[in-house]
């Protein structure tokens, strides 16, 4: 008992060393408080929702909070400048984003003038162009490893369907995209191939963007013609630098063994590095992380100056070590982006904080009474 | 050249083999496609948003899309069901939620009602109640391990801040929480605890709430009451299993040292079990793992019936085979949840997620003319 | 053309810009390095591993690398000073350790003296009590959201199997742990309660620990009698401060139901406290998040000190800015670890880094030939 | 009190009705235990460690243990199995492996003939021909997105210093890298470009490889030659789709503005199917995501076989959706895996597991009395 008594009170002394605790409330923190050079007055506040408010309120909502929510509000901030200012936007596209349902935003996107250079991956291309002539993703059901995953991807593989997470792609449409190629693409590439050399993958992506909006209206696909037809019809170029890690860049790579047709690796950096020289101001708008992140950044390396603006959408945690999971400040060290350039990264789901941030960013630029761009917006980004 | 083409033949070959490929388009699908019975039509839409869209357009806009998004649109459903029909919802609250700025988007679904009972953290209350007496806390930065981070939390522990992510908090608060509870709190808790014996901690986390709406009213402190007062005056009860874990829990531990107060670490369980006997229909839904995510589940290890809703978000990735990033699937097999329940796992930041999917869910369910709950919600979730 | 070589020049130009590159080798570092007070010369070496090689030296190849493996790395030359010195070492269990294979790795620690305090969960404690008393774990299979894992829940519960991600655990080793409980843990706390009011926590889990080895060696169960055996042998204490959120705290209320005996919520906080004071030096282990992880951190806030070592074995992502995945460094601004702490986190899976970890730890202590403790190390730590 | 005896028999039943629970326990199993298709026994054992042991042994505790661990052991066995019979490994090595310490890991497995085709990046090319002609990589430390990070990035670009996570690497050694190329590779492959048009990537990284191995020679460089040079002097091929996607991908195109030097795009997909065809048994083992996995795997879309071993360690979380954290078992719904494939994924940091599961691969293959392989292997991996 007494044993107890002396235990509380080096309780209260410890931890009054600890806390500065004091009882005398009124003068505590004239003595107890000590000088705060690293901290300063900048209150966390609680983030409010109600029914009906618009995503924009939301986003809102987010700058009072903190961890991903800020992060998310900060994203919204940087990407309304980089849309409303003249921002030269380089946009990089990874992952699974179009068979999982991000298509229709980077299309209008493209399509209302915020993108003014895409760089992705072949997956997404062949994925955009097979959703353009016609062909569909479907919902389905994700397993893990052991044995009844096992047995549901083989059973996929029975049923000739392809499994990407938790969307299925029927392979029949794969074949009609080739047809799509031999067709409309290729031929007109193994002419200029012919004549002039290996051409580049630009190019390649630019004739596909033709054909996938010709046939899209030809055939009057439901579906809308898509990224790479919007691109194309919208002088928006497509660097694709690891187009060969794809169906696109198989069926490209079987062409060119029956022709002269055949592509260059090294053609597109050229106009992508003027792109960058010519920029006034740069930002960068990243979803997920591999080649297309690092590319868009990299081209930076080899011109004077470095982006403005970097936002960057990915559910890679930063402690891997790997590039698609690193901070964009970490991008500053190698001069990919500016010192004083503004920059966040938001680690979550990307098809959940993509379409967010655009709606929310889209709020602020096109609805503010002086937005310069506000007239310029078709009305392609209205859900019919 | 003839080795070219006989490679090509090959490829083709093959090519074939693989993607069941035919130049005939016409009658490809009759004969090329095999019986299917796992894969059904159902195709992937694509999110399409736009300028001034309400945060429930765009929750319907994720329904179309896969991954992550159509996990958030199902979550937005689920708890539209749990917040229209009659379900008792038992909501589970972990993590660092109250000092990120989640705390009034919690306190607000409690006041209008949406919340039953509330499962949460020692430490989600200390923080609620050092909001409530006038206490706040800060934006910061946060910093991973390496010379500099080490440097900067040795500034803060000199500057006498807690550091909780990119958020802080100055220790004087810990005083006057300190302070609150020996004067408003333990004392009345002591003298039960004298007549009767050890009280519950639904008892103390109660009378906290009582007391924290007191102070906040006549202190007129600007930031709400918060999440124990709102509890206390709608008649929710908040169970914290683990209240020795936190600050509140120190706090109630050197109190009892010089007094006869003491807390029953058992005595919760008959109510909560009772709640979820009681329950015609039962919902969960879980922000984060750990204790409070536990508890909500098991208690229908006791009771005939389980969930029959839930919701779970969170960002602890399932394959570290914990049980924050457990599949809610999982706890079917425990019968924590029914066979024909209906549940997703949203993984992504909840400081995300949450405000999205409640902001969502308020909009289905009070604005639908049909609405039972529309007239009975208050103002308080009008941001003001 | 000349536009090309225009081109040319400027990117030479940038690029010089860019990495200050010169043709003249000689002395480029002369006037092309700036004085670099951040960067310090320590090289990476890389890791080399060949067959037969112990853990112990692998561990030293990790030192070489960067990311993940250096840290791994200095979590065993953390942990060996915690092992060798005279540290009171604090060991926090959380996570599914127990049912997924961590058992034996912890109870040897024990044995062999390493471990003064463990803090843990009752469901670690409840699942080393069934194997004690002859129950089994089984390697089973997992599954993700979606209709397939549902189904694979749904007859797993109507065949009475619990899942811990791909860990089964057959029910009626409940039922015979709620008899081992009736029969010999509960009677005698209920005498104890009976006469001097509610027992510790800790009593409880010493008492299982006794009746566990008893049952364990009267049965003569293959498997060992596991923690709560070893720790009780050993006269080291184990907090669990959510028992009431575990199947043993749902054994403990219902016990409580029909008897005197009752659980003293607060009552260990005072030994554990005094632990912490008497400490000369201080370590804490951390293997996973919640409960254990901030109850071992936080009885720091109410000692003089903090630990002055701490290691942390967890998967959850920092970024979360949950506590589970919080760095060690931000501990340390609360005063919960010494300004000169020596501490780490490694960010993977504990399953992996647990038995790696301790197995190079051990290496370096036990087979350094001054090692202190090289003599006192039972032989219960080699395999049979 | 009637009230409490009543809910105790409700909870008594309730109870029965989730576990089956039963005081007599002789005939319990017999009526309680329902007929288990699902669940078979196999018991989970528990992972026992001690110094001294070897990393083959610890593999082995592994395997008695869930989670990470299971699928760790299956690495193992898989790996060995690969190593072990006339498989054709096609390895997959991406993220920044190279620069972090995996380099010699990797080269050593090229020299000792367990690595058919490497497929790899031009970032790890670029890391691996620095340090192979004197370059060093140097450990440093991390910052995250903050105020402070920022000041430390600014500050490491002034000094001119490039952050790769944790590990810095001085920018002078880019234009060492540059002469390197400029002199000792480009110029040759130049020369086969004016005549024979455009070279292949392979072609390319075979000549880095017999300069790197030159250089690093007539140097007397203390680190070893490297990856490049390793598979040179034992005709690995070496495919680098995303070439340009890299500063020696920026080098070849500025060496290429100015000569008839260019790289074809397509080329190297011939002999790496060829390679494919050939194949009796294929194994693809994968280090972390990106085009290195998704090209190992998809040369399998137009060769009639599939891997018949697949392993794949990884840090990106499969519910991401991306390819990086795609299971194997997603693989094999496109045929990139055999129907019967043994295939196994490990979610951990890859600086951890690569030299783990190596050296326990390594140590079965090796040491075991009948190992074909046993002989074969030099000395290059034991540590000097």
């Amino acid at each position: 008992m007494s044993d107890e008594r002396e235990h509380d009170g080096e309780h209260e002394y410890d931890h009054e060393n600890k806390h500065e605790h004091d009882h005398d409330e009124e003068d505590e923190h004239a003595h107890s408080t000590p000088p705060r050079d690293t901290f300063s007055h900048d209150p966390v506040g609680h983030a409010t929702v109600h029914a009906g408010m618009t995503v924009g309120e939301l986003a809102e909502q987010y700058g009072r909070a903190g961890i991903g929510a800020a992060d998310l509000h900060e994203a919204v901030s940087i990407t309304e400048a980089m849309f409303a200012e003249d921002v030269t936007v380089f946009f990089g596209l990874a992952g699974a984003m179009v068979p999982t349902g991000m298509r229709r935003v980077v299309s209008d996107l493209i399509r209302d003038g915020y993108i003014d250079a895409l760089i992705t991956t072949g997956a997404n291309l062949t994925h955009d162009s097979i959703e353009a002539i016609g062909g569909k993703h479907h919902h389905g059901c994700v397993h893990q490893e052991g044995k009844t995953e096992r047995e549901h991807d083989e059973t996929l593989r029975d049923e000739g369907v392809d499994r990407i997470y938790n969307v299925y792609l029927p392979q029949e449409h794969f074949a009609e995209f080739e047809s799509h190629l031999r067709s409309a693409v290729f031929p007109v590439l193994e002419r200029e191939a012919e004549a002039d050399g290996p051409v580049s993958i630009e190019r390649l992506t630019r004739e596909l963007g033709r054909a996938n909006a010709e046939v899209n209206a030809t055939d009057d696909v439901p579906e809308d013609a898509g990224i790479a037809a919007a691109a194309y019809e919208n002088d928006v170029p497509i660097y694709c630098p690891a187009i060969q890690d794809s169906v696109l860049g198989l069926q490209a790579w079987m062409y060119s063994q029956t022709s002269p047709f055949s592509l260059d690796a090294l053609a597109d950096m050229t106009p992508l590095t003027d792109l960058a020289f010519e920029a006034e101001t740069a930002g960068a708008f990243v979803v997920g992380g591999g080649v297309p992140k690092n590319f868009t950044l990299q081209t930076m390396l080899v011109t004077p100056g470095a982006y403005d603006y970097a936002v960057q959408l990915t559910m890679d945690p930063p402690q891997t070590g790997g590039l698609s999971g690193a901070t964009l400040d970490e991008a500053r060290s190698w001069g990919k982006l500016e010192k004083a350039a503004k920059n966040v990264s938001v680690y979550a789901d990307a098809t959940i904080t993509l379409p967010l941030v655009v709606a929310a960013a889209r709020e602020r630029v096109e609805t503010s009474p002086d937005s310069s761009v506000n007239q310029s917006v078709s009305d392609s980004s209205v859900d019919q």
